[in-house]
């Protein structure tokens, strides 16, 4: 038993030394990846749902920029979030599925690329649903916390 | 005069010790920001006027994706060669203008966004232009170039 003191006070200093401080201290305590740019997005998407516009929005970036298909660019988290009231309507359901993702080596700069799907309703009441792609790049922001800079969508031929 | 020659002898040590070493002996002498991706679009499209096809995919990544509007994702370079003999007809013209760009702090994962013209004639002859906005993801290569990994475009509404 006693030969096993000196690997558990080791282990003990390990876990004080490299493993609490990633999830004590630190304001973001998973490793920046192409993986965990996915899972943001995920939780992302769960935040609009939840939340509508406001949940959306709180993902993006003061300093954002929105590419919108069929309209001009709109620079600002403010003057995007204008265009974001749609999200409120229960009747309204945006879901995305990423692709691909890929970060900078210094992990602080990265992107996410799929396809989405947009549910709503017709006058008439009748379930229509558009189909489109884009892309979200993602930053670091200097709290810690990843925002969307940029965000863009196209359209998608029908689902056959 | 004589005043004059340490201040010489000062500036030539300087360019030998900083300015030339970037320009000799680096694969990349231009230091990585967000005008540089700004002055490697304007390259880019000088290749896509002066050689078609073949000079505006030569700034694809080989891993690179298209995100098209009204069809679906392409994934890897060759693919996306396949749609872009348009090029090749001189009655067409593809312009593009950034609006902003970012790049990573490592320097190695980058974009831009902006909006692209694109001239060509229709069955009469006459001339046409569609104007659309884009999204270019750059990131450096092991060997030291920049490279397109992500390209998508969008429709905007006729220029007034």
């Amino acid at each position: 038993m006693k030969s096993f003191v000196p690997v558990a006070a080791l282990c003990a200093i390990v876990v004080v030394m490299f493993v609490l401080p990633g999830n004590l201290f630190s304001t973001s305590p998973v490793k920046p990846s192409a993986e965990m740019l996915k899972q943001l997005e995920a939780e992302f998407m769960k935040a609009a749902a939840d939340k509508g516009s406001q949940g959306y929005m709180s993902y993006y970036a003061d300093d954002s920029v929105e590419v919108p298909n069929n309209a001009p660019l709109i620079l600002g988290k403010a003057e995007i979030a204008k265009g974001m009231d749609f999200l409120d309507d229960k009747n309204n359901r945006l879901t995305w599925t990423p692709v691909g993702a890929d970060i900078s080596s210094s992990g602080d700069l990265g992107y996410t690329y799929g396809n989405y799907e947009f549910r709503a309703k017709d006058k008439e009441g009748k379930p229509v649903v558009q189909y489109g792609k884009y892309t979200s790049i993602w930053k670091r922001q200097k709290d810690g916390s990843w925002k969307v800079v940029l965000d863009m969508g196209n359209a998608s031929p029908e689902a056959k």
